[in-house]
């Protein structure tokens, strides 16, 4: 038995780690869903913090100081890339984490203002989101980096979350909120909008219905599946295998509320979900 | 100058600490604005768990290592008795915080019992509240437990919070979000009905609507800070100045919203903000 070259043994390695992936609780997992399909053999990795659940009512430095554990603890279990399943840590954090982390790291921001740019054909284009990811104003400078012509309009939907984790999608509420809010970006006449929260397509029916046929509504998690296929294949950490990968989960909480909503996110059922026990978070002054 | 004996000494310090009392966020200010009303000569310390909010959706264990750190905070910035003024930590921690502390605690499920036990003409009762507070069955245990014979009816009701804090209190969201929750509630015929959240007192309007003229809504506000008040001047700890008492208010996250928000809570205006600085929570496995 031979052994590889360092180099090589170095690149086995590398490719047979996990993809990391983290939100503030389930939402994510329609992202993780994007990637399942488009990388089927990848292993992954996916922490839900719903021990504080949810990050788009708190503050920018409250969500990185969060994001930054998270990634710390996603790191140690050998990731060899991290996706920043949440839009609003996307927005607020992601800056802060590739400066302070080696590994490659993927927004859903970036992906999702691709896409828009692209799909828009009168440049006009609307973004809902969480307070914090509206208040970021990280679609808008997105959006505009690519094309400044587009007209970005924004608001923020905190109803939306509660809406989706109550499963309440397609009822008389679920209309009546997504009419209220949604009201604007009609007498401004988007042709595309951005949901910018992973919560969101979970109501994208109801959405879709108040826009009317002419709108074509962006879901960050296909374009972000198609970034990480990419990033992984231009730095040659591809997992060779052709077996299917494996799955890991984490919640900061106890994992029987993920395990049950999740199944109305992830196509597969979930295998393997473990809480992990967070360090006492003392208070100080 | 003559020092006053070692007891009269301990009694005057014990008098002039605070009443600390805490929430997840600004919620717990409806019931702090009852005991200023009872108490006004009293000093306060209210801490919102900002940085962590909502508790109502999250796990008993999770809530109790929460509400724990937090009682220890304020029982070392010298309170003399402390609130659990959030209904989910009342109905979760209340138990595991008596045993572990020694100072006199009181939550908010017990007044709230005895006040609904002492309103119900018909001996049919209904009880609104978290998720974490209905599964519980605090309040049916704290009812039954004055009155076996009352009929207890409970619900969950997660949306009333994000309404309230989103500020959606009396628009045709709100009174359709109501009618879906309480219809219920209406068909068993109850007569008194406990707002079993700190946050559904700025509902009170469109659930009394809902409900119909025979229908008493019981905050439990009210009758907590006669409890507060009953338990201090059986202690011999009530504040024997005559002047307004001084009034802390420590948040997790940053103060800017809490601030902002708490006006709609509190009749007086917020003096000291303060924002409490967590230990980082790392995470292991």
């Amino acid at each position: 038995m031979t052994w590889p070259h360092q180099g090589e043994q170095k690149r086995d390695n590398m490719d047979s780690k996990a993809i990391g992936i983290f939100d503030s609780g389930v939402g994510g997992l329609t992202v993780l869903n994007e990637i399942l399909k488009v990388l089927p053999h990848e292993h992954t990795a996916y922490l839900g913090d719903t021990a504080r659940i949810p990050y788009g009512t708190k503050s920018p430095v409250t969500v990185t100081r969060y994001a930054r554990q998270i990634t710390s603890f996603l790191v140690k279990h050998d990731i060899k890339l991290l996706v920043v399943a949440c839009n609003t840590a996307s927005a607020v954090s992601l800056g802060v984490l590739k400066s302070e982390f080696s590994i490659p790291i993927v927004g859903v921001i970036e992906p999702g203002a691709r896409r828009a740019a692209t799909v828009t054909k009168n440049g006009r284009v609307g973004v809902i989101g969480t307070e914090a990811t509206i208040r970021s104003e990280a679609y808008v400078k997105a959006i505009n980096g690519i094309d400044p012509n587009i007209a970005v309009i924004t608001r923020a939907c905190p109803l939306f979350v509660p809406l989706a984790e109550e499963g309440w999608v397609d009822n008389e509420v679920a209309v009546l909120t997504a009419r209220t809010y949604l009201k604007g970006f009609r007498k401004a006449e988007v042709d595309t909008m951005v949901l910018g929260c992973t919560h969101y397509p979970l109501l994208s029916g109801i959405i879709s219905e108040v826009m009317g046929e002419g709108v074509t509504l962006v879901d960050s998690g296909q374009e972000t599946a198609r970034t990480i296929a990419e990033t992984l294949r231009s730095l040659g950490i591809l997992r060779a295998s052709t077996e299917r990968g494996e799955h890991r989960y984490y919640v900061t909480d106890v994992p029987d509320d993920f395990t049950k909503v999740a199944s109305r996110f992830l196509d597969d059922a979930l295998e393997d979900v473990q809480q992990v026990r967070l360090q006492d978070d003392r208070i100080r002054e």
